[in-house]
């Protein structure tokens, strides 16, 4: 039995029709999977049906899963037969938003569904790459649920862009014996020279499994101006693809026996010493500090 | 109030001569301090003071504090007026040996004494940069407690060379105030390329403080080849300051204000879901995971 995955990125273009984007990321994975016909999974970006921005929250947000975005993308993958991971779109249920992902199985089913846990509030200052203020907590509710889809034989990990900068998440997900974490992700191009690939590599080398992230393409006229950089990252942590910053679509073969190698190697994960760990946040947890 | 320190790296190359390296290390401090008033931390590698290798350690070991190692770097940093984190060095308790870095006041007092928590115990293939086999878990006992010691007004945790690998550890630290983590190190040639500087960033950017490497300079003709770099890595995850491989000395100054600066911009310690990961842990403590 192989242990091998054909995977896709689509790093799209976002413009302000809905309808053109979803049409780009159906068309762009039918047509990847007609000239990969090995193609298993195909994964899109944070945002990818809508433009990103606070203000434009409510406007795009729809139902999931009956809402159009969804109803495309559960079409698709039961025409093609393949899993999709569906980026991330803004999600209304009732009076709330959520910034989610939606996973997808050959058959059109649902399998999944990852509400962005942890929202990305952040006041970069100019002088650091040009700076970036974000407050996505002004208008999204948080989700409150770790998310690990069956993928063929593989547990998979899900999360979406900052929840990439929480190695807690990670940690939870390789405990839960996944052998991949997959972030669509929307990182602006101040953070992403200075951490995007550091993050990834780092949820990678700690964790021992593939780490990937799926990006927008990069449209400088946009108030929001994503990095690009759609990247997969080996157990090793060693990047084995990498985007640039245009619109680019990525077809790779992974193979999961890379997972057990690295751990069989340096092994870390049986190294933990989880006695010291309890013990010491056991006393911090008296002092109401962890 | 200032909130800058400047700091020495000594890489310096380890020989069989337990004398003559540690004379080394103290005419090093000494001269560094001589050319650098405000000089007032030095840090040195992990097993500076005699080679490294399972079948060097029993050889090699000392007491701590009374033993000669100990009592050098006791005597230049009270002479000198400077703190000293002495890198490690076999320490001989009972019938137990133990990789130890002890950490000097400018009084030349023991403030810390940190036994490496995670032991080194690897198997990497040839195939993978050269691969690697060690196991320190033959000879030597793992410390259980972690470290913090007090330099000026900053809380500083001390890792030595594998537990760089843990980011539990660091967790910790962060937890505890920290606002650098120092780890005397002496990673192979095989693992340095993969994954120093990566662990390295990783933790800072993860815990938004100062990482501190220092390795022995390399030898080839070394039954363990180090790999050097011994590194200044800023809470951005910037590399402030590299080594080269071989005998180089390096001062520096660092600014602590940088600290609250990034942690003030991107506030990942107060968006951490606690409330997640905690119920996540509960549920997988009951399957006997975590």
């Amino acid at each position: 039995m192989t242990n091998k995955l054909t995977l896709a990125l689509l790093q799209l273009p976002v413009t302000s029709d809905v309808e053109l984007n979803v049409r780009r990321a159906v068309d762009g994975i039918t047509q990847l999977k007609t000239n990969n016909p090995t193609l298993e999974l195909a994964i899109l970006a944070e945002s990818f049906n809508a433009p990103y921005g606070v203000e434009h929250f409510p406007k795009y947000a729809e139902t999931v899963p009956n809402g159009p975005t969804c109803q495309a993308l559960s079409r698709v993958s039961k025409q093609l037969g393949i899993y999709i991971i569906g980026g991330s779109i803004i999600e209304r249920e009732g009076d709330k938003l959520y910034n989610t992902c939606t996973v997808w199985s050959p058959a059109g089913k649902l399998i999944g569904k990852h509400r962005k846990i942890h929202l990305f509030t952040i006041s970069i200052d100019p002088v650091n790459g040009g700076g970036v203020q974000f407050d996505e907590a002004a208008a999204l509710t948080a989700g409150s649920e770790v998310t690990v889809v069956q993928i063929n034989q593989q547990k998979v990990g899900i999360g979406i862009c900052h929840d990439k900068r929480f190695e807690e998440l990670a940690r939870i997900y390789r405990h839960m014996g996944c052998s991949m974490i997959v972030y669509p992700s929307a990182f602006c191009i101040c953070q992403g020279p200075m951490h995007w690939k550091l993050l990834q590599r780092a949820r990678a080398t700690d964790n021992q499994l593939y780490v990937v992230t799926c990006s927008p393409a990069r449209d400088n006229m946009s108030g929001y101006v994503d990095y690009g950089h759609s990247m997969i990252v080996d157990p090793w942590a060693r990047v084995q693809r990498e985007a640039g910053e245009g619109c680019e679509l990525i077809v790779e073969e992974i193979d999961f026996d890379m997972v057990e190698d690295v751990r069989r190697q340096i092994p870390i994960y049986k190294q933990r010493r989880t006695d010291v760990y309890t013990k010491v946040k056991t006393e911090l947890s008296k002092l109401n500090i962890v």
